[in-house]
């Protein structure tokens, strides 16, 4: 069966529409996810649900949990029936229709926007053989309230990304202090003589996914330290390898930077088993 | 005629429903207006438009001038239809349907959502007897390349305004420094022997069309001084008045600070001036 892309249910209806009045529209009143969706399953399901719920409570948004699992079902078996080996599948979670102004509706209705849409191959030339990365001249504000999120207000992360246009595959974003925190849609790391280093995001950033399973599976798999902590642009440049990371295209070591010609241009060897553990956890 | 509000149109057409693939609804990726409209005329349209123009230019969205003003006539004429005396206008323009990802469309068409909403009367009893407010715990960040603007990004607001429920009429609110910068949905000036001071906005905050009006024109009416600069918690307590002002509510004697228990319990003369600045403005 053929099957146009993307293929989007708004409250379990395929094709709805947002209401003017949802506050994700009037807003960005809401969280997101994206996840790679491999042979008809989602990959690392049960992160991407945390980190959902975990934000929602945060921003107090009461999300159903079985009418979130009943639309991601019905979504996944239109999949199945087109046989799409692999996709990528957003989910948008917002805190529903409201009136104008700030104050949260008396009765909360949530939105639930489920989308799929088409993927890359996990192993891409990025992939495979290493992506170029800038520095952003914009900065990431510093917002404990809203830091580690992947919530709906985005405006920072468009100026930055719009600051380029193929030339590079990344930017890195430093927040207002001049702390490295990550790239526009990833994570980063630093290899550093077998330590993984990774930007402290309590003040700004996203907590990706797959940033989460480099620290809590894959490196311990190999006998890696992992390290939190805020990265000086400085330290960048003397790194041994560095990798960017999300859910949708894994793992991606850099093989250029701006500031850092020393880098070397191949992939380093602590990525390459990092990119191992990965495809592993696929099978 | 008898007319349900609110009446939202979306690109010109009444009842029109808002894509999932907005960037507006993806990422708040737009910025917005709130205008009083009186006797079937939107009131310092001028202003409004000049602030909408200026924004989406520090956004990189292009807004087409001539098509807002063509659904802005139309919606002023079905208002004019139903004889409605005053309501409230909401301009809404995002950067148009995009792809999935932060990346600039290569041809951005803006979404133009125009919603007209019921408004209460200027001399309401929070503009005659003055309002309470609160000191707000959720701080606002600070990005020089967002303040100033009426964007789409409003989750600190929402944060801030879930604070309390109806026991004050406002909540003030602090940058993550500490600087006093606004209320949730207004601006804030202190008034001193004479003398108006209202937070400076560079690095947070919405620069609101009333507060520009106070500045530029009522202050310099009334021989006024005006100081924009860094305004401490403290300052606040020790000033002889202290309102509160926007596009919708006009001006609000604050005759209830948590922190300030010295404050006059009614309004101040230097504030019932810019009222009837105000006032006479509409005439």
């Amino acid at each position: 069966m053929n099957m146009n892309l993307p293929l989007i249910t708004v409250n379990g209806v395929l094709g709805a529409q947002i209401s003017p009045m949802d506050r994700g529209f009037a807003y960005g009143d809401g969280v997101f996810e994206t996840c790679r969706v491999h042979c008809g399953k989602i990959t690392f399901w049960a992160l991407h649900l945390e980190r959902l719920l975990t934000s929602a409570e945060r921003l107090k948004i009461p999300i159903a949990e079985a009418q979130l699992l009943t639309y991601r079902d019905e979504l996944l078996q239109l999949l199945s029936t087109a046989q799409l080996e692999s996709a990528v599948l957003k989910i948008t979670i917002t805190r529903g229709v409201g009136g104008r102004g700030y104050g949260l509706p008396q009765q909360v209705a949530p939105t639930y926007c489920l989308g799929v849409f088409p993927s890359l191959p996990l192993l891409s030339d990025q992939y495979l053989q290493g992506v170029a990365v800038r520095i952003c001249s914009q900065r990431l504000s510093q917002s404990p309230a809203l830091a580690g999120m992947k919530h709906m207000n985005r405006l920072e992360h468009i100026l930055a990304r719009s600051e380029w246009g193929d030339e590079f595959n990344e930017g890195l974003l430093l927040d207002v202090q001049g702390n490295v925190i990550e790239a526009t849609v990833s994570n980063l790391f630093l290899v550093n003589d077998g330590c993984l280093i990774t930007p402290d995001l309590t003040l700004a950033g996203v907590a990706g996914i797959m940033r989460r399973l480099i620290i809590e599976r894959f490196a311990p798999e190999l006998g890696l330290n992992v390290v939190i902590r805020s990265v000086d642009i400085d330290v960048i440049g003397g790194a041994q390898e560095l990798f960017l990371c999300n859910s949708v295209f894994g793992i991606w070591p850099v093989v250029h930077l701006a500031t850092a010609p020393m880098l070397p241009s191949t992939p380093g060897a602590v990525t390459r088993s990092l990119q191992h553990c990965l495809t592993e956890s696929f099978k």
